[in-house]
């Protein structure tokens, strides 16, 4: 871009995943173009976005700041959701997908991070003390281990299923298997034998 | 996503070109985890955007508002350039791209948009009047045609050139062919056809 100014916005916006200088740049020129008042609003909520957005004191999921205390999310709040139903997942991103099927009527605990020996992440570094006092406080009866069926996933899964063998409650895994629409073809080999170790009766 | 202040972003975000809502709800959470000052950044040039850049007053390029007037763009003010060269474009993006060539030594001319009769773009719409008046003011000896080789780019340059005939000065346009690392074979008819009807001696 041509001015120090674009070339900043072009940069910062280059900072967003999966965005490149071109892309960053197509976005600027779509800007420049586009309603003033477009780039206005977008700029205003940005600037305030971690003054508004923070992590409900309860779960982790995002939550809108009200000044209120502690800071509950949409799903914490919500009487009609099941307490004694709690889903655990890694990140909110993983909660947001849960969310969109809206079969789950429990509510959620965010992780924040899988167990990764290899970056350093071990057992003290998740919030297990926390996740038990929410248990024992909620009356939890079932826990969802909703982490990917990934490595560090599964590892956490395990470390899940250890750290509250005593605690009394059943915990439930997600199915891993081929996806609605995939082609067994296509499958690789590891989800191909969770399908079929997974199998359950017609 | 779950809150009303999250939607309003995501929905701003995906009014950016491309962008979906997944894409959009993905560049929010990275900017949640991301360090506070990349979002707070970030908006701050967004809400300032259309203050700062405006059109240049000499050639429509995008220019950095300093309060001057009349407002120039660096490669206005860039004095090595040669007023003489003048190169004609139809957006800002087609001037940028040339400029990253770096092999450019004259100045622009933005038209902002092209011939286009279907969608009700008419020769009065295009700021030929002002074309002129360049063209005389500056001297220019040769003008590059650089509106893109496509239907409508293709009846711009032809409106160039009756329009200026009379003016006395060379039009060039740029050459149209098989691009760079392209292969022969899965290049349009239309490509093709170009190339050979363009093709110069070795």
């Amino acid at each position: 871009m041509t001015t120090p100014k674009l070339r900043r916005l072009v940069q910062l916006l280059a900072r967003l995943p999966g965005v490149g200088e071109k892309t960053a740049q197509r976005y600027v020129l779509y800007l420049l173009a586009a309603d003033p008042s477009i780039a206005r609003d977008l700029g205003e909520e940005l600037s305030r976005l971690h003054e508004t957005i923070r992590p409900c004191d309860e779960c982790g999921n995002l939550a809108e700041a009200d000044g209120q205390s502690p800071l509950l999310c949409q799903v914490c709040r919500d009487d009609r959701r099941d307490p004694a139903l709690l889903c655990v997942v890694g990140r909110v991103q993983d909660l947001l997908a849960i969310e969109r099927t809206g079969t789950m009527r429990g509510r959620y605990f965010v992780l924040g991070k899988l167990l990764s020996p290899l970056d350093g992440v071990g057992p003290e570094s998740l919030p297990i003390p926390r996740l038990k006092q929410k248990i024992a406080r909620d009356g939890v009866r079932e826990l969802i281990v909703a982490t990917p069926p990934s490595v560090d996933g599964e590892a956490t899964a395990l470390l899940l299923k250890r750290e509250l063998d005593g605690v009394g409650i059943p915990l439930t895994r997600i199915a891993s298997g081929v996806p609605h629409g995939g082609d067994l073809e296509f499958a690789d080999p590891i989800t191909m034998g969770r399908a079929l170790s997974g199998r359950q009766r017609l």
